[in-house]
């Protein structure tokens, strides 16, 4: 993880930004992007272990493009939208799917859901001039080697400066903040003793390692 | 806002704990806290102006007891839970209600109608040694002078080494971060041109003002 991602105080995260994976969960298309937060304590360096709480069997994996922000944002229009943006990474969207879907049906917030310890394992920043066309990128996740997602960021529903755009219109975005621009399909559970492989194509790979988050017993 | 806030990268809010204002909204008696979160940048220290988004006519005050987070604590045990705690401050939840009453029934996220800039007014911070029970406080709030909350913080349905404990076993809590603790009956609309007056008896109180957001046209 950069300096400028660990000096960044949250993350915004596009919910159902591909047709196809909105698809999948049977949600609908939306009109307006889907957004909700994860804390930065849920963080997670490339190599590290993803803790499954000890009260679920599995957690879901996402695969997203992270954008990472260069400079407070507020009210930005999309035609400088690209300005405020320092570069990219991989992120991924660890999501506790039957708990989001049984506090969706009650109305409730997704914060346990999505927001726990560990489920943001994220890649170091890709500078923004190594990257010529970030809506052209591969993204590739791997279970114990099998691909389960490969999608490309042409078709995000949203654009890169729509969303910066879009989100600065109610929220001041800081340095070092980061926006998840939501996930392609082909998203499903990951178990204890199993290895994450992903990445952007050209550009950085990432692995990480899943098991059970074992609770100390008294501290 | 004291420096120690500032430096805080959460703020962790906890949904319906006084159950009277579970019932004023028709909301069930939880078992367990409902939680959700804010960005550090919807914080307005004192004396500042609430803003209005430009799409709605009024936010409605939720007058709350924040708890502000001394150091790292994660699976901290209910019975030394304090020890984590640097203090406590007057914050306001500031709520988009009717956008929320939507995006409740659509199961959506709750972070537009809860995290908006300037949604979470706040105050100073009184370090811990000068609040001797924190479950025994009058929260108080006045709209044009006139009393809309007063309740105490012994009606809350789960304390606060509870809610320190139960968070800390999902999320890392670290210094500086700010845990809402919930509001007690009496929410209501504020527009704009009103004033709301609140705070914490014999300890701490804070003034807003309420105005309609103005969007830069161009920047
Ligand atoms: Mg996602
Ligand atoms: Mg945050
Ligand atoms: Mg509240």
């Amino acid at each position: 993880m950069s300096k400028l991602i660990e000096i960044g105080t949250k993350i915004i995260c596009v919910g159902r930004n591909y047709a196809n994976h909105a698809k999948e969960l049977g949600n609908p298309i939306p009109k307006e992007p889907v957004l909700f937060m994860k804390p930065t304590s849920s963080y997670l360096v490339n190599g590290g272990t993803i803790q499954i709480p000890s009260s679920m069997q599995h957690l879901h994996y996402e695969a997203e493009l992270a954008v990472v922000i260069a400079k407070k944002a507020r009210d930005v229009p999309e035609s400088s939208a690209m300005d405020y943006i320092a570069g990219y990474a991989f992120g991924l969207d660890m999501t506790a799917r039957e708990l989001q879907s049984s506090i969706k049906a009650a109305g409730l917030p997704w914060l346990l859901a999505k927001g726990q310890d560990t489920f943001t394992p994220i890649s170091e920043m890709i500078p923004k001039s190594a990257v010529p066309d970030p809506h052209n990128l591969e993204l590739w996740l791997k279970v114990n080697g099998e691909v389960k997602q490969k999608g490309s960021t042409k078709d995000m529903i949203f654009s890169i400066p729509f969303l910066v755009s879009h989100i600065s219109s109610f929220v001041t975005l800081l340095e070092g903040d980061v926006i998840l621009t939501g996930t392609p399909e082909g998203v499903g559970p990951v178990k204890p003793g199993e290895k994450i492989t992903a990445g952007i194509t050209g550009l950085i790979d990432v692995n990480f390692n899943v098991e059970k988050r074992s609770v100390p017993v008294s501290n």
